[in-house]
């Protein structure tokens, strides 16, 4: 895969983040170890966002960064981003296979074929795990409300350091009646530019499309724009147009009609979901009150760190 | 691969577990969703061991659950335990290759053919991402502690709940001349056990040696015990033998060697680690005092939730 080269604006924020230790270089585009500095501002917006949602009542769930293939596959995010997934594969031969796979990596061949596909499969997306989860019970009347975190990957390198392969993403996922999804998103999107604005971030909100694979992927692309199923908030970071930190999705019955997640009264359950993209935002932060959050605006500092402003 | 059937005792802590929601099944053996008390445990824990490490005053950095596949194949991982690394793969093909992918799905065929290796695997141990970043640099002349924390891929499944495919480990590491390493290994192998007994966990430490893959594996893992350079802190938790919650290595020069970390002294560095298996520690907990926290020992309590004990 040919990466399209950084330019100067990207080239120039990750410069200044590796420089500052607050990214650290893997050698894969997309792929950093963070300093500590990057993590505490991590940590503390998300327990901002904690504190903001707590009036919610959101049932806390916490995934690991691998799912069930079996249900994934259900899924049919395969069909619209086949070139996002990340799927495991292990090892599972004899001696003999073991010694041609090791003959084949010091001699710098391709090793794949000595690999076999196990059951998981990265997560491409925090709220994944919820659905088959909430299809083993029949919803309450008013629905539920979820709170889940997990690092998602996504295979896009790329040299923008706001577009990473593994990053961690905050959710929020609401499973009801059709009626109540798109109200809740959109108290999400009003909530969310505010949350952003107040720690001082230049957002705005605009309706968005995925990036659909394809032939008939431009064709999905503007249906769901059209629909508006799709929001997203976006601010400048390092690529030429405005880099989204927030998504905000409706899918219909999408997810309930796979999985058979039912409403009290026996119907398909809708979805919505609103995601914040942790290391986006963190990048966002930096790149508007400079490297160091100790001369960050005391507005700002009193959201993030309130019991040390 | 053929799973062991869980023995009663494995059995009734995992049913325990779930109906706790505590632990979310996913359908995959090892692989887990975690309730926010589950959660909550591992958070205080991981607080705890912030504490009892600061005087260190170890660098701290924070990995993604991915790592560089040629760091990875230079390690040598794939060498000693080929079964329970994860390998990466993505869909890179042409509209035609994605149509007949997704007819495989559909029709429940293996689709594995339609998959090729990426750039990262998933990391097996936290330490990883360390070895190459601490090459970049002479070491200072008392060497460096590193603080890490991730997520952790080992292919293993199995019906005990204490053996999970995708787990956190916390790990410090230490890279340094010869001399420093054992006796830094050792003082944290008193630590270890004092930490886990004053949470109120049985605890008892042994050599030890990991599961070398092959035919010289049963070699390579008399020599690690005849060496001492593995040892473990062990408990009762559901398996017949006692589980390991902490590991404790010295890898002599071996990722020295590999990575060309140099000593100030121009000498190849030797490296040891120390690590905490964050869900093991938490299940330790629960087994030793039940799943509920809040009635726990006040002993324990005060340890875990200093500020509401």
């Amino acid at each position: 895969m040919t990466l399209p080269a950084a330019t100067p604006a990207e080239a120039k924020l990750m410069d200044a983040l590796l420089e500052a230790k607050l990214l650290v270089p893997s050698g894969v585009p997309g792929v950093f170890g963070r300093g500590a500095v990057f993590e505490d501002v991590i940590e503390r917006f998300d327990a901002f966002i904690t504190n903001s949602a707590s009036p919610d009542g959101a049932e806390r769930f916490r995934f690991p960064p691998v799912l069930n293939r079996s249900d994934f596959e259900r899924s049919e995010f395969l069909k619209s981003f086949p070139q996002l997934a990340g799927t495991v594969f292990s090892f599972a031969g004899t001696h003999q296979e073991h010694m041609a796979m090791l003959d084949a990596i010091h001699a710098g061949q391709p090793w794949a074929e000595h690999q076999k596909m196990t059951d998981v499969v990265l997560a491409p997306a925090a709220c994944y795990p919820l659905y088959p989860m909430a299809a083993a019970s029949t919803l309450p009347d008013a629905g539920r409300l979820f709170d889940v975190f997990s690092y998602c990957f996504r295979h896009e390198p790329s040299p923008d350091p706001a577009r990473m392969q593994i990053f961690r993403m905050r959710e929020f996922v609401r499973i009801c009646r059709p009626d109540d999804a798109v109200p809740w998103r959109d108290l999400w999107l009003e909530r969310g530019l505010k949350m952003l604005r107040a720690v001082g971030l230049p957002v705005e909100s605009d309706v968005a499309n995925d990036p659909f694979f394809g032939r008939g992927g431009r064709m999905l692309a503007v249906s769901q724009r059209d629909q508006k199923l799709k929001f997203e908030v976006l601010m400048p970071i390092a690529a030429d147009n405005p880099t989204a930190v927030m998504s905000f999705n409706y899918h219909q019955d999408h997810f309930g009609g796979i999985f058979g997640i039912k409403t009290a009264d026996g119907a398909t359950a809708h979805t919505a979901c609103v995601g914040f993209g942790m290391e986006r935002i963190a990048l966002g932060l930096f790149k508007t009150h400079g490297l160091e959050p100790k001369t960050w605006p005391s507005s700002v500092r009193a959201i993030l760190w309130p019991h040390q402003p």
